[in-house]
């Protein structure tokens, strides 16, 4: 009996399977069926007709094909990507024709320049509030957890996409220092998401689950390639920044869909004629044949190093000023009330700030991000000796000049100001991102190295006859790529960087500072995507550390927890009861008997609910109490056959009577179907009865007891027959390295099958956190203590097991001399 | 009795690691102690050694690190690298002043044209299969099955070391049309492997197997990276090549020493004063400000198609002439006869071929790579509509030109005579790689097209006023991506280009080739290193094609082997003997029982081996044949007491005889350890005995008999406690993801703990290639049909559960109401 489950799951599982197969072919077969009848139609279109239904079949079976899927996903993406810009864009002439139209008086002036991106944050902000509060942030912390296999509700839908496309459009649109690129990976992601629901309209693949998570790793690819034309940087940057382990068979598709994307974002642009042909969105023209000096080296070296400390002190900056408002429980009572107050007051604060004939002019001000990026990045130099003759300031580069002040000032104010302003916007809730902003700092960091160098040697440094002066807008290009690498822990900015610009001469000054950055970066604080995700605590695996080699001593024994709730194969449904009212755990797991403790599977806590439930159930009840009164019925008809009338309406009454009181002692039928409410319900239940009822409740009461003693059926429960298992002897290495590349939320670990103990993704983030922040030179790992008490625990262990072979031994065929010949064997 | 071997294993184990664990503090404790001592001291340098010890101390500790290691391997490279180049220039050189000096006597010239390739190639191939034959080919293809976990012998040894650098150097050093780029990623490797080797001397943490596959990895990358002078290229290179799942973690520790190895290399050649700062290894100087027209586009996308299909042709060519040469019998014996014959011959023809004088002249034959490829990239245009007097075709760039011929036709020639040769070049028996000439051929291709579009364009194709002509230097740098693109199957040729000619204006152009390059081959041919893995048949797992459905709907229970081997708990050893004797798998399962086929483990086919020789083997013979003895004298001396002396003599000459008797009956001794020789020889001397000795064999033999049908003793054998399990409705893809990313060989499919299959990488692979080969419109995948069969066997399953459940419920306490009432229940 106790097998039929299996069998049943099994077959019923392979009949499903063999009538979809049917179906399906049924289905092909009415299609060629129609086709067949409309060639022998004589109609005059018939042949037309036949040719478009094999058009339309051909169509639909390459629907599902990867590339269409792609192809769409990049088309999409390139016409949002290039009408948010291009709204962008408008949002900004608006603001810059309110300002430079009301010159005549200041205060109006100032009114305009700080009241329009106070008015678009706070409709941003309220926007993505009421329609889909999902939206709001990067969306690159939530997408890596997705992708880790963690469903988050509510946050793939149409709505959201629509609250994060207006609100981003808004909240770039009122120039604060804000990013693009965050969001749009969440966009990409969003689309590639509702077109796979779209597109299963037409083909089954469209819901596998393994495929939707291959799909949404190239929209992050996508989302990064087409908001900076950066195919190639795109899909390394989506790649370091959401995966842990990369499936080299899906990098075609990241490639294929960025490259189209971005393709088609920039043939946008030429057709709009805001380009002659398709080239790099920041172009940047150094000379090509002697782009730096080797002696230049240490200098790109050093904004490596100092980018790496901005980096952590921007992401430990923006943490802070997040747990501030969290702790400051009057200021954050006082926000919950008026959410869009905050927002407010923020941008007010920046916008104030920047104005440019106030504190504005000593810091650049009145530029835009992508003007103050695209000055930055110019080839030439600002600061020659300070004779800035021959330099005319023309164009955008006019701001950051200022008649009392110095180059430098503006620079270094530029800087400071720019850090903490984007730390702060960041926080704010709309959909925005931190990258671009802290690309522009990078850049102007890059730039004050750079005219500094410049200044300090005005020839050049090569030495052998021919003048190379120093660029500084190549060192500007390294700063921004080494800003951004060392906040967002990644190394392909500095392909970002190229594809930006357009020049990979630079590419050694630029790969040396990045990866200096990231090295010093990375030991000081997490990215600033793991950051918000702790901040946001979604369920996620901290990376292992650089070369903590504590990490391959660890073992799994040292961090299991040995106390594993399970439940046997022959449990009676009491028992069931009492674990599910115990623990927590979202599965369970099955032995074969207490004793053996042999691992057979894992249920799910809720199919255990449901198994108590229906065993308890209204059915179960319904059926009790009909027998129950038929047999009533018939001991009355045995009883009182004279007057067989009055006994048949008592016997009636008392059926009334007892349908009546069911219904209350039920209680709501809803609440019946989770086991624990319904156990506390009729519990409950049993004593608020009524007097007259006691010995019916006495038989209800004994009738669950008899119930409850009842050995547990498991037909129909879905148990998952191989959950993962692990040795007590793997490394924590090991388990990070599993747990990470199959997304497993706990396992299981056994010895010769024996269950004993489990890890969960708690356990291994507690261990690894242990042993990543704790820096000191330990001969012990922090958790090797547990090992010494391991020892003693495996006598018992030791001792369970004899239990098991002995058990056996009583099992196989009496064998008496067996025993002590391998004892001396042994010996 | 049975449950001792897991303790005692365990507790071994955390003896051990106790034991190591004090050693290493011991150590420490040592000395620093000696520190302690040094202090104490008062002589005169004691500070400074105190300083010293400190230092070493502290250099010590710090060796343990990663990126000590990875500075350590980048340098190394670069070096090597460097020598490697130098040396091949000055082969290169010497090669051409021979050929310049004799230029009076066309014939010495010839002759010096020829015998010095001869003699260089067979040289390296004599070299190389002398000292390590292991360094013959690329090294991709293994480098690619040993990062999959797979353990090839003798491939990571010094010998091999030396062998490949010298052979390569050789090799390059003739001017075949060979690269350096595949062996370099072994040499890296190798170089990895031995630094890693010597590392070991100071710290433990080198021995970790995870660490040294990673480092194997990083070092990967390092020798694309250093190579080229291209670290973000050789990285994504490296990735796309050799690996299935790549861990993102690894990902800066690749950067890191690629980028420092790159930056090695390029600053020895400034240092050598060949350049005057670091710039790309193929510099072009293509204008910035229009690199191309939109509507230059689709001839692009000609070249990557066209280069798919070459790429394919190229791979299919490669094999063939691999397959012809082997099928051949008649001159595959005459060639192992005489192994330098073949190098020696196909080097005779290909430069003959390349003679200038001769057939050379059609086809630039006096360019080496580098040259030609310098040439190709050249950013002026060869032919301006049959014009050709502006372009003075200065340097190298003469050798295109031929009086008679038009540009055209050299082009037309070089790419078809190089591609059959690089072909054929390749499958010589010298360390070689395929990459460098399929560049040159995709750069002379897109050449071709490029100039044929300049010639039809003659002032560009943009009409709006501006003058733009069309660049035919781009096109053979979008040529030579999508070639070599094609070839590999890589995307990232894309960004060693951008590295190599250290432009990234033709960004779009260049991936859309790329992409569309690598759509057309992968559809019709593996990639080159895949072809030589399957030519050499290393264990590896072919990848999922693109987009197949069905591998989505096959599932493991189609494909998975039923009849597993297993051994049972109680087995005896002759149970142990059958099995050897009639499988081969590597491992087999170990079950609870036959009846319950509960998997509890797995254990290696080596383990049981010297478990069965342990029991049968010289000891135990040894001690039955002293046991007998003693016995054999108490009888004796129970019989004969008065006689005591006479019988004492008879005993001991008893044993005398026994023991020269045991010495024939026992074989070699070296040949006891192997089970099956052991069996096979023991049964064998049974027969073979003398006559006198029959009695004693009988005894023998019996003994024999009753030491096999002893029960197995699991003591000291090492048991894999948690094999890999699947379920049998695990699809084909995710079981292919999982084998991939844990580097499996097997899995055991389960259910409920119960064994019912197992699955090993050969079923694996005939599954992908059953259903990646076959491309017709199915709606069943080819292996569904076994799946109807699946469901009636899965009946005889069900009554094994039964089997199993009915035990179960045989043990549990009698509740003989419950079957009963379950089976109403379920009715």
């Amino acid at each position: 009996m106790y097998g039929r489950y299996t069998q049943e799951l099994g077959v019923y599982a392979k009949e499903e399977a063999a009538r979809l197969r049917e179906s399906g072919q049924r289905r092909s077969g009415d299609r060629s069926r129609t086709l067949d009848l409309l060639e022998y139609d004589k109609g005059r279109c018939a042949k037309c007709r036949i040719c478009t239904v094999r058009c339309q079949k051909f169509l639909i079976s390459r629907v599902g094909e990867d590339w269409i899927f792609l192809i769409l996903l990049g088309l999409l993406m390139a016409l949002v990507s290039w009408v948010v810009d291009f709204c962008i864009a408008i949002c900004l002439q608006a603001q810059k024709w309110m300002y430079g139209g009301l010159d005549s008086n200041v205060f109006l002036q100032y009114l305009a320049w700080v009241t329009y991106p106070v008015v678009l944050i706070t409709f941003s902000a309220g926007f993505t509030q009421i329609l889909a509060p999902q939206a709001v942030g990067s969306g690159i912390p939530e997408m890596k957890t997705i992708l880790r296999g963690v469903v988050l509700k509510e946050y793939l839908t149409f709505k959201t996409f629509v609250a994060k496309v207006i609100g981003l459009t808004c909240a770039l649109g009122s120039g604060m220092p804000l990013g693009k690129e965050g969001p749009f990976v969440h966009i990409a992601s969003l689309c590639a998401a509702l077109l796979s629901k779209f597109m299963s309209l037409f083909g089954g693949i469209y819901e596998n689950e393994s495929r939707n998570i291959e799909m949404l790793a190239a929209a992050c690819a996508v989302g990064v390639g087409c908001c900076f034309a950066a195919p190639i940087g795109g899909v390394l940057f989506s790649i370091e920044v959401t995966s842990t382990f990369f499936a080299v068979r899906n990098y075609w598709r990241g490639f294929f869909a960025a490259t189209f994307s971005a393709f088609i974002f920039r043939v946008l642009a030429v057709w709009n004629r805001d380009e002659e042909t398709i080239t790099a969105l920041f172009k940047t023209r150094f000379r090509l044949d002697f782009p730096f000096d080797l002696q230049e080296l240490p200098a790109f070296a050093v904004i490596g190093i100092a980018s790496g400390f901005g980096g952590a002190l921007f992401v430990y900056l923006n943490r802070l000023i997040v747990q501030f408002i969290r702790k400051q429980k009057a200021i954050n009572r006082f926000l919950m009330k008026k959410r869009l107050l905050y927002p407010a007051l923020v941008t007010l604060l920046i916008s104030t700030l920047t104005f440019p004939p106030g504190f504005g002019q000593f810091m650049a001000g009145k530029l835009t991000q992508k003007e103050s990026l695209v000055t930055l990045l110019d080839n030439r130099t600002w600061a020659k000796q300070g004779i800035a003759e021959d330099f005319d300031y023309i164009g955008h580069s006019q701001a950051w000049k200022h008649p009392q002040l110095n180059v430098f000032v503006t620079l270094v104010l530029f800087i400071v100001m720019k850090f903490w302003m984007s730390a702060l916007a960041t926080t704010i809730p709309v959909p925005c991102g931190a990258f671009m902003p802290v690309f522009v700092i990078g850049a102007a960091f890059g730039r004050l190295v750079g005219e500094s160098m410049a200044a300090w040697f005005p020839d050049g440094i090569h030495t052998d006859g021919t003048i190379y002066p120093i660029v500084p807008g190549g060192y500007a290009v390294v700063g921004a790529a080494a800003l951004s690498g060392a906040v967002t822990h990644t190394v392909s900015t500095a392909v970002i960087v190229f594809e930006l610009t357009g020049q990979i001469s630079h590419i050694l000054p630029v790969m040396i500072a990045v990866i200096l950055a990231n090295a010093v970066a990375q030991s000081l604080q997490p990215s600033l995507y793991d950051s918000i995700i702790r901040i946001k605590k979604l369920p996620y695996l901290p990376e292992l550390g650089w070369g903590h080699h504590e990490k391959y001593n660890i073992r799994v024994e040292d961090i299991m927890v040995r106390d594993v709730r399970y439940i046997t194969l022959n449990c009676c449904y009491r028992d069931l009861h009492n674990v599910l009212l115990t623990g927590h755990l979202k599965t369970l797991a099955l032995v074969e008997s207490a004793e053996s403790m042999i691992l057979l599977g894992s249920i799910e806590r809720a199919q255990l609910q449901s198994l108590l439930s229906q065993q308890l159930g209204r059915p179960k009840r319904l059926e009790y109490i009909r027998e129950r009164a038929a047999a009533e019925k018939k001991r009355l008809s045995v009883v009182s056959i004279p007057g067989s009338e009055d006994g048949g309406q008592r016997a009636s009454q008392e059926v009334r009577f007892q349908v009546r009181g069911r219904c209350r002692w039920m209680g709501t039928p809803g609440s019946l179907y989770t086991a624990e409410a319904f156990l506390s319900s009729s519990f409950f239940c049993l004593h608020i009865f009524s007097d007259s009822q006691n010995l019916c409740d006495l038989q209800i009461a004994e009738w669950e007891e008899k119930q409850l003693d009842e050995q547990v059926n498991f037909n129909n429960c879905k148990i998952d027959p191989a959950p993962f298992q692990l040795v007590e002897r793997t490394s924590l290495h090991k388990t990070h390295t599993i747990f990470s590349l199959l997304g497993l939320d706990h396992a299981y670990v056994t010895s010769i099958g024996r269950l004993i103990g489990v890890v969960s993704l708690k356990e291994l983030r507690k261990a690894i956190e242990g042993s990543v922040t704790v820096k000191g030179v330990k001969v012990r790992p922090p958790l090797a203590s547990f090992r010494d008490s391991g020892t003693s625990s495996s006598e018992n262990e030791a001792t369970e097991l004899h239990k098991l072979w002995d058990r056996h031994k009583s099992m196989s065929l009496p064998r008496e001399h067996t025993p002590s010949e391998s004892d001396e064997k042994s010996q």
